[in-house]
């Protein structure tokens, strides 16, 4: 991974600052923690599931779901995978109704995923779903030690994998809730887990990353009034679901009153995909308000590439430019082209580069957004690591819910 | 379609200037006119695909798919439909080979849409799939009349449909450009017209939409710099390419240079789908940057609705009040509890409810944001129906695409 920064920031002194803060969070922060980790209980677990099951449900909402989902949608189009994975988010009859119909039950293992174990979507989902299986052998639950859930799960005789401590669920992807799914899908997590502490070592190791990193969060940080968006331009559809952790990562972080003053803070993130919408989003970075920075990631290779054919179609001659070019080749020139257009407009951009689609790869990618997360966090002066403002939401709907049934 | 707001705006003298000016500006823009079109071409035209064909393959990017994507996977969910869409939109290799391995090319219809006839990213595309299958009888393009790209079709013997004057690519999805994947697809188009008619007749003869609209299009204009983002948050996974298709009409027409100024203006459109992003986005309107509005779009009835049955799990008695009740109940109550949440945060916010998922209720609610667009770009005096911006990429392309030639 390399990660080219396209605007220039000379302050050492707060980049140091926030350096030792990080690094002094780390003693209480578990997410930090979490390349090193040993996985032999997960892939223990994985083993116990029959080969016979070829299709796993993850029953979890949020920061339960959203990574698996990320890595899984980006490796899948690349590759032949054990089982297929598929996440029940929403309480949309519609969508649950639809996910249903594609499961074999015979053939599927469930995994249902709560911190607290009250989460409504989780459960009113999973007590549809074991009113038509009520078979044990067939759900197993990852929640806290101690908690209601895992009493439940014992009470039923099913399965139960903890969470590791002090690891909020945006942070959670690389513990047992991402890498429990991941592992049975068939993707090595080990890697993805290799590809995480070498970034981290090249951070907290003073690597090529460290510089990188800290002059980016002070960036944004310092800049925070003016660039209150940050829009992510991933020139490959297999990064879409990456965007959607990065947007969960990022704004749940960020967005909060500040710990020392009543003011409310935080970026706004944008997940793009290129070429697409170079032809929806782009016109509006280009000429609107300038309030945004752009990453642009893009993949060197590309698996299976093809190449455009040499035809000349007839009136269309001026395309012939296009023929004998690899896709892979093109899409890179696309994002290149784009990227030199908005440089001429002075936008803050920088861009990443990964070698490939694989498990290192994305697992750097993922451990990288983290730590920029809580770099910047730590310099606007927020809990990078709380989300108080969706209790009120919650609290209005317990007290709907009780209201209905009387 | 109902739309109630929660912010209040008296100005009466502004709303009724960008009526009359939206009055005037119809007889110069096209899309207004097309809810009275007549479909017998259209409909002829779907006559002449067999029914062996069951698959339709859309090669066409930005405006030439998103609308006629936003209203098949609207209606795909709740209904067997005669045919499947498939939407090649990246030059991505790894995109590009998953969904030609998903075509059965025997029973496969090609339809091409481009305005220009140069479209880097339809072009690459189609030339790898003709070279792949030469039958001039499973291509149909749409494209302007006396276009280069009518000429190529007719030299190959191919159909051609074409484009109507005047409609730019993102307000065409109810031209030929969104019809005719519709009709073959068996969706009922002429009730998606009717419900836009409704909607537009409401409009235009002082119905209930009209004060309405043009309250919250005054509102958006003149709070412009304070609210500067403008969230869409959808209950239900129907709306999810709904909302892709929102943010490009939003962002590319009113992300602009003003005409009579230098400034850059632009509101930024964000699209959200609900329960899943109370997870995620939610934390960040609640307590982050007060720069938000949000739209909430409700779901009165959804079809083949469930209910969540009448089970206790032990230790997890405080779930019981899900007990009995139906997940389309659930859905609309965890989404009004996010309004009440905000309410008391003082946030602008306006709810719409459809009654159902259906063509006449998807086909009022895009041109009722249709027309909100037109009336936000008048207001910020923007040129709403370009996008200059978009230019400077594809002349650096184009450029690198000859100098890799060479």
């Amino acid at each position: 991974m390399r990660n080219t920064l396209h605007f220039k920031l000379k302050n050492k002194k707060v980049q140091e600052d926030v350096f030792n803060a990080i690094v002094k969070e780390q003693e209480s922060i578990g997410y930090y923690g979490l390349p090193e980790q040993d996985i032999s209980t997960v892939l223990d677990f994985a083993k116990t599931i029959p080969d016979d099951i070829t299709q796993i449900a993850i029953i979890g909402i949020g920061g339960s779901s959203l990574g698996a989902k990320a890595i899984y949608e980006f490796i899948k189009p690349t590759r032949s995978l054990k089982r297929e994975l598929y996440f029940f988010e929403s309480t949309d009859p519609i969508n649950v109704n639809n996910l249903i119909s594609q499961l074999d039950f015979k053939k599927t293992h469930f995994l249902i995923i709560s911190k607290s174990g009250t989460t409504v979507e989780t459960f009113s989902i999973y007590k549809y779903i074991y009113s038509l299986n009520q078979n044990p052998k067939a759900y197993t639950f990852i929640t806290d030690p101690d908690s209601p859930l895992e009493k439940y799960a014992n009470d039923i005789n099913a399965s139960v994998l903890y969470l590791p401590d002090n690891v909020g669920g945006r942070f959670s992807v690389l513990s047992t809730v991402g890498l429990i799914p991941l592992a049975l899908s068939g993707i090595d997590i080990q890697s993805l887990l290799d590809g995480a502490l070498t970034l981290k070592k090249s951070f907290f190791d003073a690597g090529y990353i460290k510089n990188t990193l800290l002059k980016k969060a002070v960036y944004y940080a310092r800049n925070h009034s003016q660039y209150s968006i940050n829009c992510i331009f991933a020139y490959s559809e297999t990064l879409k679901y990456f965007s959607e952790w990065y947007v969960q990562l990022w704004g749940e972080s960020l967005g909060k009153t500040q710990r020392h003053s009543a003011f409310n803070v935080g970026l706004t993130p944008i997940g793009l995909i290129g070429p697409k919408d170079q032809h929806s989003f782009l016109q509006l970075i280009m000429e609107g308000t300038r309030d945004k920075s752009v990453t642009f990631i893009k993949i060197e290779n590309f698996q299976d590439d093809i190449v455009i054919p040499d035809i000349s179609l007839k009136h269309l001659e001026s395309l012939d430019t296009l023929n004998n070019l690899p896709f892979s080749k093109l899409i890179n020139m696309q994002c290149d082209s784009v990227i030199e257009a908005l440089l001429e407009e002075d936008i803050p951009l920088d861009t990443i580069t990964l070698k490939k689609v694989n498990e290192e790869n994305i697992g750097a990618l993922m451990y990288y957004y983290e730590i920029l997360t809580s770099l910047v966090g730590e310099l606007i002066d927020v809990n990078t690591y709380n989300q108080p403002g969706v209790e009120a939401g919650k609290i209005i709907l317990k007290q709907k819910l009780k209201e209905q049934k009387s």
